[in-house]
């Protein structure tokens, strides 16, 4: 139908310009000048000794309790290993993360979906399936600018739910990899520093550094990490000590800080467009408007049908991901737009197909 | 008891002076120069799609017949998780790498170890236990300068254990990280070579490259890859690009070549100054001179206490691996040499020890 260049609001990355590739290129070489033997022997499972000490010091923790992995989703498959069997249950957002989802579904888990709300998880939903009976091991958390929710999980919330895992004995797994991307309002607590023991937490350098690098890192109890780092060692003895020397260097040079204020005003630009474009273009679209991350999330009037709405946008040369794949069940009226790896020109381009497809339906 | 600087013949790692570091560097700097997007994006399960490549080139098989991941025990893990149930019958070496022995008991898998000869694994062994009713479903081959055996299987073997694997139905998982580092006698075909349906073939840079990389790879029938790319997909998304461009970078630079030259030319020295001191200094020890790779196995006469004779070696400033470490049960007058990270003067000294340790006992 359209002749015009794609345009894809589907993948959460960022794009090209927004990486320091050449502070990167200038890192990777101040590692193997500085550490040949830390970067190119074997490490252990603990990971790049020097960046758990700088990720160690960030958090306020003792070095033991954390392990730097390959990518984050790695982390958590290494803590769903060491903390749940099959047949557990496990609260999980609705919408969640898809890949999360399918890994804890891949265990075995029982999933218990508790509706996300414009301040995150619907506690008093969770503290009422508990009354009904659930007996969850763990609670998959993403607090700050949801994917694909958007929204950021309220102080208030964060305190009632760490009293609410105290009280019931069950792990959260604060899952954060966008943390550090917060580019409108004041940032919150973590939960892990608000209860050490019943909290274990997950970072990633994948929004701050690059994707490519695959470095993510989980903080936790000392005795709990000490066993997923025996779960480590047996999978593959180590990490990659060249990514992570990499990231050590960019993090100790100080590019990192440039990393982050780059990626903050481009996605705060880039956030402000697609709004705005929203509100004008397509007005039928509710959302909340993020306060940091990659992604927003639109709810259209009940009844829309989100699978022709795929389509219609697919044959105008517009991709995104339908709120249904990150839902167990609904989410057909829904949709996220990841707004990483857009320029403002083709948000408001996009948009505009978008409005068009939903207009066409 | 003694004051001088320990030795350790533990450890299977080259030592830092026949790293090519400064290659490396080179690489990494012109993996981020050529392939900035390559390299910092995310890339999908397969590797990074250069390197890939240029494996499959190497092996002389289609692209999507090659997995590559972060370190070859991390393929090993995906392999098994693809082909292995808790409670399948798989064929190990005996002696074997203990960390597979650790991963396919983690498994649930049931262990048949078959001896290994002077020229690797006692087929005959192994097809007697077939016919006394033992069903492999998986058999673990280390074929080249065994890790711990130190020997190599010869032709007739490997042309006996495909024709068994076809007619028994087991698939052959050939472990293969050391062939490149052959220093003595002519390589032999891979088993993959012989049988492209019954066999996976896994193998690894860091023999080669350095092993902080960590970067290894599958090759194998393409439907079965596939089922194990999306394994890796559901456990990581993509393993490091970072690392993968710079090996890359290194393989067609040619900086590969150079670094296979100089690690073989050290191997074969370490490896011949170990012989000789062995046959001046211990000739009660007997051992199957390595053809290549970092190890060397030794038996001392029967009934030599090998826990005592490591506590006497330890006493002594020397570590090794016993022999019992490699096996389910036995190896207690038996153990591993890795001669790959000390250097012809340490090797003399470290073998002076263990012989004092020996006469101690």
């Amino acid at each position: 139908m359209t002749e015009s260049k794609p345009i894809s609001f589907a993948r959460g990355a960022p794009s090209l310009d927004i990486v320091a590739v050449d502070e990167l290129r200038a890192a990777a070489n101040a590692a193997f000048e500085n550490d040949p033997a830390g970067v190119c022997m074997y490490g252990t499972a603990i990971g790049y000794v020097p960046l758990r000490d700088w990720i160690a010091e960030k958090h306020g923790v003792a070095p033991e309790q954390v392990i730097v992995t390959n990518g984050s989703m790695q982390a958590d498959a290494f803590l769903f290993q060491e903390a749940l069997e099959a047949g557990d249950q496990v609260v999980v957002e609705a919408p969640s993360y898809d890949r999360t989802l399918l890994s804890l579904k891949a265990l075995g888990a029982e999933l218990i979906p508790i509706p996300l709300e414009d301040d995150g998880i619907d506690v008093s939903a969770l503290e009422a399936a508990i009354e009904a009976g659930a007996r969850p091991k763990l609670a998959h958390i993403i607090p700050n600018f949801h994917n694909p929710g958007g929204c950021t999980l309220s102080l208030a919330k964060r305190e009632r739910l760490v009293a609410l895992a105290r009280e019931h004995g069950f792990l959260i797994f604060e899952d954060d990899p966008y943390v550090d991307i917060r580019f409108a309002g004041e940032p919150l607590p973590r939960m892990i520093e608000l209860d050490g023991e019943n909290v274990v937490y997950a970072c990633s350098f994948s929004k701050t550094v690059c994707p490519g690098i695959r470095v993510g890192y989980l903080v936790g109890p000392a005795d709990r990490i000490a066993r997923i780092v025996k779960i480590a060692t047996g999978t593959y003895i180590s990490p990659s000590m060249v990514s992570q020397a990499v990231v050590n260097q960019f993090c100790r040079s100080g590019g990192m800080d440039g990393a982050i204020a780059t990626v903050k005003s481009a996605l705060r630009e880039r956030s402000q467009v697609l709004c705005a474009e929203l509100r004008e273009q397509l007005p039928e679209a509710t959302f909340v408007e993020p306060q940091g991350g990659y992604f927003l999330w639109i709810d259209l009037p009940a009844g829309t049908d989100g699978d022709a709405l795929f389509v219609a946008a697919a044959e105008r040369g517009l991709a995104f991901v339908k709120g249904s794949d990150f839902l167990l069940e609904g989410g057909h009226s829904s949709l996220r737009i990841a707004y990483s790896g857009v320029t403002p020109e083709q948000i408001s381009d996009g948009v505009g197909r978008l409005a068009d497809a939903y207009r066409a339906l």
